[in-house]
């Protein structure tokens, strides 16, 4: 099948997020100007560059109840900062309830049990439950295409400051995927684990064929 | 551990390819001005927006033996378009092939022995073996933070104007992931099959607790 994406597609669901796929979670934590904290998980979420260390991530449309875009975004804006922590198979359930449309007031952080732990290079406190995360100053904003005031689209894109990595799930100088046991996002409700693992080494030039 | 980005981490590579994980795989086909095709696999890579559909993929770094940034960029530049395939299983060999750091004159399409196949809404071909493609206008390029001129670092949106997906990856109106057999990126020379899945239900406000 092949569709315009200005005409309808005839499928149960808009396809889009179940054939970009495996997304990676970008479980964000974020705080406004008078100290209230955010946690939310993003799935167009992703690494931008290597040096400097940079991460983007979108956020869509207007949530309800209260019809605004996400908080994140909002507080990234008035605070300069964010912490982007990494999604478990341990801590998927507690991920999902920060997913959660839930009003402005709200403490993700509490309504899920997790712990915020000072982070040392901002003022945004990580997940201590997590394995991973990342300190991030805020560079942009960016303004996506937009259908109208009725469906904003942002990108934010900020410079990772610093990482923790719980030793556990490093050896030998590496990250091991069976100790980090991250998850990655599929399109629907569904979700992949990290587990059937294969490796290719990149070829050289010019090609070496068999 | 913890390390500040600005300097050594102390690890046996870059650990962040092994921690914004799993990543999905941008196989990008573009043209230059005189109808040279390329084909690269990007995984820097996500959908950034649903209403208008879009996209984003960063390039990063200079790349030998030329000493230029990524032709992909170059090409969508020149002539405004650009199509996003995707990687499967069945097709992982053909994908790493063409990440191979060749000449400017080499066709990837040709090096691993793909089908370039006439797209609908843009000139660039899409690949034939592929089950899905998106066929893009190029809408900004945003150069992102970057060390110094000896490592550019480039951010391209585009929108999604139209999408093939063959018939055979859908079933009760759903993309069934079984049949369409994409893999992500991990860190390293990894790769991820997305065979492991499992579904959550996003919670509603206020929450229920069980």
């Amino acid at each position: 099948m092949f569709y315009r994406t200005n005409e309808p597609h005839g499928l149960k669901h808009n396809p889009l997020n179940a054939l970009v796929i495996p997304r990676p979670i970008g479980w964000i934590s974020s705080m406004d100007a008078e100290g209230r904290l955010n946690l939310a998980p993003y799935s167009f979420f992703n690494a931008v560059a290597y040096v400097p260390p940079q991460v983007m991530f979108a956020a869509t449309g207007l949530q309800p109840p209260e019809g605004r875009l996400k908080d994140t975004v909002a507080n990234i804006e008035a605070t300069g900062e964010f912490v982007v922590n990494l999604a478990t198979w341990d801590l998927r359930e507690a991920m999902n309830i920060t997913s959660v449309q839930a009003p402005r007031d709200i403490d993700e952080f509490a309504l899920a049990g997790l712990t915020p732990a000072p982070s040392r290079t901002v003022n945004v406190p990580y997940v201590q439950e997590s394995p991973v995360h990342f300190e991030c100053r805020h560079l942009r904003t960016i303004d996506l295409l937009s259908a109208g005031p009725e469906s904003p689209n942002k990108m934010v894109l900020g410079e990772i400051l610093g990482i923790r990595i719980d030793d556990s799930v490093i050896k030998d100088g590496l990250v091991r995927y069976d100790r980090l046991r991250p998850i990655g996002r599929l399109g629907y409700m569904d979700y992949v684990r990290v587990s059937d693992v294969f490796s290719i080494k990149r070829p050289g030039w010019p090609l070496k064929r068999g």
